[in-house]
């Protein structure tokens, strides 16, 4: 009834809405509405109440609420389901928990504030509260072990062209999968995964937009590396709808990929990497390297050419660009 | 209690232990070593009582109680964790339950009957009560998503080796993960995994050995092509013992996979296979091959020399050898 409520002051805004013609659209009572006013302010809706005139909305919170998300969300699947929280420990390790409770295909987990947010092996991820968008997509692709890297290769891309779409901002893709700004982290991308050999169980694609931290509000030791929307635009962005773009990015990009193939999306990927064809130095879990990064392959592996002239393929590293 | 009473008896067997002398040696009542007595002959353990002689161990059930899984197995940490239930879904399904509540590296997940007992894509595995060895084991290797299809095929060589050792049956590997007496399948091989790109968070390997079923008792559509170590040996199998030498097989080369890599394990894999150097017929998701098996790569993907020359290599499917 709430976001009904809500849905019929967006519609007339700016003009305000009578309480008995609230009361007569939806079938409510005066107190009810009243009530859903009063509730619809506590989360932040600043609706202005006129005697004889009724209510209008005057603003809306930077809240990524069902509603929010949902309203005017284009996309057929992602994001048709979300579930919404203030503060978590992790999106992706609730969105683990909802697949097991048989959450569906596209559903999307988003949190305000991730209290244990994580990056790649298991490396904390900051996340403050109302400052970034931090979600998690379960999906259920029906294809085996060796595509799961292409579907974080295909969120990469569609992350990095809905920032585009949406600011401007020249992101660029550093692999494996971090969006910079700059040369700074704008965003990581985390996919984790249950599977059999020959089967996807089920995919968690988590990802984190840095986006209304000023710079100030990095922790130190990040202000050199990390950067955000805002930081970068100079004004801050609108969450939610940068997300309905995300997600309807997302899901033409993933489409795309289950029908079409990952040739396409491959050649895309490149084209927006930051991290190819120049020199580089990666750590790996064991070892550290140095060369030109010339390729990435099918599997997502990057063709690393050494100073003795031979080929060398990763599946994954931490990539510096050399200068 | 009961299993120190087990001990007792099985350390002097044939001879008879005095009710006073079991009293003594555990400080228990002699109520107490009635009633153990009297359980463990419910659990099948055929035990003889004499006036002024005491208790004899006959003989014990082939049952695959953790007690007669852990009396006298040689590994470190494969194993020493059991986990036992007289019927159950899938081993596999409760071996993830166990990974969620933190259940130790090498810990096995034991049924007498699987009811729910999956193969490859959710495929039926006939599990029936006492006849087979169904398990689970529960690992946590330090490695990334790519290394996964190694710990299958190291699977794979230590239960050949296993039960080559154990029955001399002169079992071999038929790609990708099943093992294969007198052309038919003895035993299959299901992983399943949680993980993130770079790291696996746990694997689940389940194996399902066909010990004590008679020809007969396979249902009439598997005669053709499942086998029991029974059917082939001409005599039944204690099964514990024979889960022990598996066990220990599996420590060793797993073992080594971690420390020494894979190279070896792969030669080893080679030399058992019996899918390898000859013609074969594959069907994968959406397709059928016909062509030479020519090797199989580190990755554990089957190469296939197609009629018009080219190579193809193959990370999945269903193999069928012709002849």
């Amino acid at each position: 009834m709430k976001s009904a409520i809500l849905r019929l002051l967006k519609d007339r805004r700016p003009e305000f809405v009578s309480g008995e013609d609230i009361c007569k659209s939806l079938d409510v009572t005066r107190t009810a509405v009243w009530k859903h006013i009063q509730s619809l302010r506590e989360d932040g809706y600043e609706i202005e109440a006129r005697t004889n005139a009724g209510y209008s909305l005057v603003s809306a919170p930077d809240r990524l609420f069902p509603g929010e998300v949902l309203d005017g969300l284009s996309t057929k699947f992602i994001g048709r389901q979300v579930y919404y929280y203030g503060g978590v420990s992790s999106t992706n390790d609730l969105a683990k928990d909802l697949v097991q409770k048989g959450a569906d295909d596209g559903s999307v987990v988003l949190a305000e504030e991730q209290t244990g947010g994580r990056g790649r092996l298991g490396r904390a991820w900051f996340s403050p509260r109302y400052k970034g968008i931090w979600f998690s997509l379960i999906l259920y692709p029906p294809v085996g072990l060796s595509a799961v890297s292409q579907v974080t290769m295909v969120t990469a891309v569609a992350l990095a062209l809905a920032v585009r779409k949406e600011t401007g901002i020249p992101v660029g893709i550093k692999w494996p999968n971090d969006l910079l700004a700059g040369g700074k982290k704008l965003c990581g991308i985390l996919t984790e995964l249950g599977a059999e050999m020959d089967k996807v169980n089920y995919l968690v694609v988590g990802a984190g937009i840095n986006a209304n931290q000023e710079r100030l509000e990095f922790p130190p030791e990040m202000r050199e590396t990390a950067t955000s929307l805002k930081v970068e635009l100079g004004r801050s962005v609108a969450r939610a709808g940068l997300l309905q773009v995300m997600l309807a990015e997302f899901e033409h990009w993933y489409q795309f990929w289950l029908t079409q193939g990952f040739t396409a999306i491959l050649s895309k990927w490149k084209e927006i990497s930051v991290s190819l064809d120049c020199p580089v130095h990666i750590h790996t879990l064991n070892k550290s390297w140095e060369g030109w990064a010339e390729d990435v392959d099918e599997d997502g592996a990057l063709m690393l050419r050494l100073p003795d002239g031979r080929l060398q393929r990763l599946v994954a590293g931490d990539v510096s660009i050399r200068r």
